[in-house]
């Protein structure tokens, strides 16, 4: 444990002085990143050939190599987002409420960071330093892990981050990277319990069941986002079709895809042909229940499990349903709570939709994909949290946050 | 694991039902409790005087028959606690934040009910009506786990409870009694991932440890009350002594109670005497560091771990420190995160102990003992939340809530 230890310790110490930073201190630390990550972009890309170099050997995936690749472009990119976090609001500090009590006492409830947050991710670097500025940004210290196979690109953006920190007068224990490649302090890490408070995996269903499995820390998960579009009776055909066609086939493999297309029994067969045949025109499989395949003869029959699949892929699931109340149970039964739609020209019908569908974003006549911190204006994110604990939806500055409460007197004592 | 997963799919089940239940309906379920256990009180005396003698038989502590002894008063208290509850406006629903961007969709993010959660705690009956008023009001699904020397106690108290839930039509699953005695079924709530959304744990300091030890599911708990009050040299001599004797001893027992008395180096010598005075003479015992010592000689000398004790006692430990500066740093190493105070007339010293101390509660001319929901005008509390996520500080009915986020569009589909 020694390590981990000796890391959240020294990151505990940066608290002080990160609670305490200025805006203009944090901001100059992430502006001054963002500089040296430009500058240094063909060292990063250089230190990134050799970690391509040594995932191909080892057998990576294509689609992981893909993640782990940096060219100019995403080194550009990569800047750019910190340029983005360093124009965000400042969190710490803002009045979240205010009031008084009869005795005079005045309450003041602030924003404060979260603490030393530890982030366990996969191949992809960006994390890297999206991570690091959204943490520092919110006033938190962060232990980053990143995959084996990102050593030497993560190290050489942790370089410019370590920059940036020390530009600004920070501790450089604010941002540190964990070793890579022993997996036992993955481990030390989720039992770090006191030391690190809060861990934000992210990556692949394997690293967060693994995570969910271990932790003794809290942890902000994100789980599986079988998410639904409902196309009520009332809706408009040619934006049912718009906004199902978008759901699903925009990106297919990102958490806010539509997994399950839900049609009203009482929709005109028009409305129910043009919502299933923007999928299959846009080229998406279709399974579905024995009342689907009745509305379109390209939908093929749907196994046990289809209902609670999240394909991350060009197929989709169709079901049948009783008006909302037949859509709100099937969500219930078979959603994961993280995001569902409605396409109703009905107020009423679209109103009960929101009320009961119990999930974390829940739509009226928009795509799933506005499942995304940067579409809510939160100006980036770090995940989405799919628990019920402190953050549901978008995690991004604010949710990086806690509060205090401030309790100002004039000699007041308890009866 | 089969009775807990049974109970808390049941309760899951029930959630749709509280979700939406209308202020009115569970005013109406709290407030019928409150009336049958005021009908019932000869009732639930003699099941408690049942467990009374069993518990006077296992030889229970003084202490511990005292929180588990109910009288007429006692049972009034609880069913006045109801109304309270009752009466309290309801969170769920109610929005916490509005915004529209630029491409026409509208947020709006409410507060809905957390989910299922597992309460565990001790001897006194008293938590049972409460956290099942508090967890109902803010429509959650309950699973009580009390001590087994409280059995029938609970189990009359929880008769009254599910009449109410009768009586206003919502479902029985929402309150329900863990089979006590089983310890198993205690570690088979920690581990109820994914069943259980939240546990609180409330009684000592042993019940604590082994929550955080054991438990899978997420835990707001309350740990130590390491509490400080700070006598900055700009102090009105007279209201510093009235704070830190009310600190200290109004109730020494309870969270918010002061541990340690930190004085400012600078402080004139009549100023430090009044402070420590004030303690003396209400019967406090004292140690403290050299310093300390030399400001009274009563003061006894401090072992090693003073300053890290919640004595719980008619004991504090005294330390002299340098300035606020100094206050904070003292907070910081031995404080608990709890709630501590500054005693100051000088509004610059006072500002910078309120942004300097990183506690769940930091106040400013108040004492200490105001650490509790109902001073905060928050009617009731489940708990004082010392970790820091998703609440810190008083666990009240919004902080039993989370929230959703609801988007309308008008078509929006994502580029």
């Amino acid at each position: 444990m020694s390590v981990i230890h000796d890391m959240a310790r020294a990151a505990r110490a940066a608290l002080p002085a990160l609670a305490g930073a200025s805006t203009a201190q944090k901001i100059h630390a992430i502006t001054v990143a963002a500089a040296r990550i430009r500058v240094r972009s063909a060292d990063i890309i250089a230190a990134n050939v050799q970690d391509m170099a040594a995932a191909r050997a080892s057998g990576l995936s294509p689609a992981l190599l893909d993640r782990l690749a940096l060219d100019a472009g995403r080194v550009q990119a990569m800047a750019q987002g910190l340029d983005v976090v360093a124009a965000l609001p400042d969190p710490v500090g803002t009045v979240i409420k205010h009031w008084q009590q009869p005795n005079g006492l005045d309450f003041t409830r602030v924003r404060v960071p979260l603490g030393v947050i530890g982030i366990i991710y996969e191949s992809r670097p960006g994390v890297t330093a999206d991570a690091a500025a959204l943490c520092l940004m919110a006033g938190n210290a962060c232990l980053l892990r990143g995959g084996s196979e990102a050593a030497l690109s993560n190290a050489a953006l942790l370089a410019c981050i370590a920059d940036g920190l020390a530009a600004a007068g920070l501790p450089a224990a604010a941002v540190q990277q964990v070793p890579p490649g022993d997996r036992t302090l993955v481990d030390d890490m989720l039992n770090a319990h006191g030391l690190i408070d809060i861990i934000i995996p992210r990556g692949g269903k394997g690293l967060i069941a693994h995570v969910q499995q271990q932790a003794r820390v809290p942890v902000l998960a994100h789980l599986d986002g079988i998410n639904h579009v409902y196309v009520d009776a009332s809706a408009n055909a040619v934006m049912a079709a718009g906004i199902v066609r978008n759901a699903k086939m925009r990106r297919t493999a990102v958490c806010g895809a539509m997994e399950t297309l839900l049609i009203d029994a009482h929709a005109a067969p028009d409305l129910a042909r043009a919502a299933v045949a923007a999928l299959v025109e846009a080229g998406c499989a279709l399974v579905g229940d024995a009342a689907a395949m009745r509305i379109d003869s390209r939908i093929a029959p749907a196994g046990d499990a289809a209902f609670d699949t999240e394909y991350l892929d060009a197929i989709a699931s169709v079901a049948v349903v009783d008006g909302v109340s037949g859509a709100i149970a099937h969500i219930t039964r078979h959603g994961s709570a993280h995001t569902d739609a409605i396409v109703a020209e009905n107020t009423a019908a679209a109103e009960a939709f929101l009320a009961g569908v119990d999930s974390a974003i829940v739509l009226w006549n928009a795509s799933t994909q506005f499942a995304d911190g940067g579409e809510f204006g939160f100006g980036a994110e770090i995940g989405i949290a799919t628990g019920r604990l402190h953050a549901r939806g978008p995690v991004a500055l604010e949710e990086l946050t806690i509060y205090k409460t401030l309790v100002r007197g004039n000699g007041q004592v308890r009866s």
